[in-house]
């Protein structure tokens, strides 16, 4: 079974001393780390790596710049029920199509102690090496599950923001249990979890919406600062 | 003189009709708006504008796929000392790379009211037609200015985020006239800036930081939310 760009057997390709050293602390179980000629002169092998050329480097590597070092790694694997334990505070992405949004908001959703990240079906593949690179190791620690059905999420409080909502964020309650959905760039959120969600208005004025990353990141801030403070 | 993708009396590329729309309902001066044979047919010759061959069109588009029709739009002229008026909630970007994230902090901006956003030079190109989408019109509504010294930055109370502050971001008072310094993705905040600055926290847990749009935004939200509240 192949998940977007996770080989068959559930791996993907982490490039940069960054990303392996994430993943290694991470606990990911790693098949094969290769380096490139002229960064294990610079940095020696790593234990258990393989030496290649710097050509076959540059050929595997996803970035223009190749940092000489890159690893099929095991991302934890998550059922879609771990995301929605008790006092959960869940990332629903419903149709997000910029890899870098998606990363980004991975991040956030780490820092503010989110329960987990669901990627619905029609959203970017999570395993993008854009999204992999802008998670920053987010998505080898926080909890995340790919390719669900709309139809699949549990009877759980959802908020959807939406900039023509009566209420705003601080108007409310964001200490229980909850899930944000986030909509596509373009689209917003789709028709079928909009009618299950609470629209929420985060207070802005002047623009449409907010970048989408920008969006998440607010909303689970206001959460964690509602939780802490109470 | 020339300043980035400026032309050299000021003008940028502005691509598509939504963001020509927003340049136009901002009062932007326009000096020229092509539209593509194909957009033409479809869509009708906008006023004062030319028809281009659909060839012409794709070369002069930055985008992979053009929407037919460009114009060059002369953003508002600001001075530094604009972004600092009375009561002022300035942005002051230190080095950001990443177009898409420059634009997803002007869009941040306008939504939260802030007096202005300040590229500092080393900064990434305002006018990149990256940075000019990903403000969806933003960067024609809010006051901006570009390539500015650090030295230039008035007395005014800054406040950089940095993971390793003592203070976190609900323990500062962001009522009064301040303005935030938004470091680069990598390097973060500059030295002189730092030394002048206030440092203060997101409260997050587990990442090194957030994404430098994402930071913005919440900053721009907590700073936003104080002054309602008072």
């Amino acid at each position: 079974m192949r998940q977007g760009t996770l080989t068959s057997d559930g791996y993907l390709l982490a490039e940069g001393p960054h990303l392996l050293e994430d993943a290694q602390r991470a606990g990911c179980e790693i098949a094969v780390i290769l380096v490139g000629e002229s960064a294990a002169k610079r940095m020696g092998v790593p234990t258990g790596s393989k030496v290649v050329t710097d050509k076959l480097m540059k050929e595997l590597s996803a970035t223009e710049a190749t940092q000489g070092i890159l690893a099929l790694v095991r991302p934890p694997q998550h059922k879609l029920a771990d995301m929605f334990q008790k006092n959960a505070l869940t990332v629903i992405l419903d149709g997000i199509q910029d890899p870098g949004n998606a990363g980004a908001i991975l991040r956030a959703a780490e820092a503010f102690g989110s329960s987990g990240v669901v990627f619905l079906k029609g959203t970017v593949d999570a395993y993008n090496p854009k999204c992999i690179r802008a998670s920053a190791g987010s998505m080898f620690r926080i909890p995340m599950t790919v390719g669900i059905d709309a139809a699949a999420i549990p009877a759980v409080t959802l908020y959807a923001a939406s900039p023509r909502a009566a209420k705003t964020l601080d108007q409310v309650d964001l200490k229980l249990s909850c899930a944000f959905v986030i909509g596509s760039e373009g689209r917003g959120v789709s028709e079928d979890l909009l009618k299950r969600a609470v629209a929420v208005r985060i207070p802005t004025k002047g623009v449409e919406s907010l970048n989408a990353a920008v969006a998440a990141g607010i909303l689970l801030y206001e959460a964690r600062r509602q939780r802490k403070a109470s």
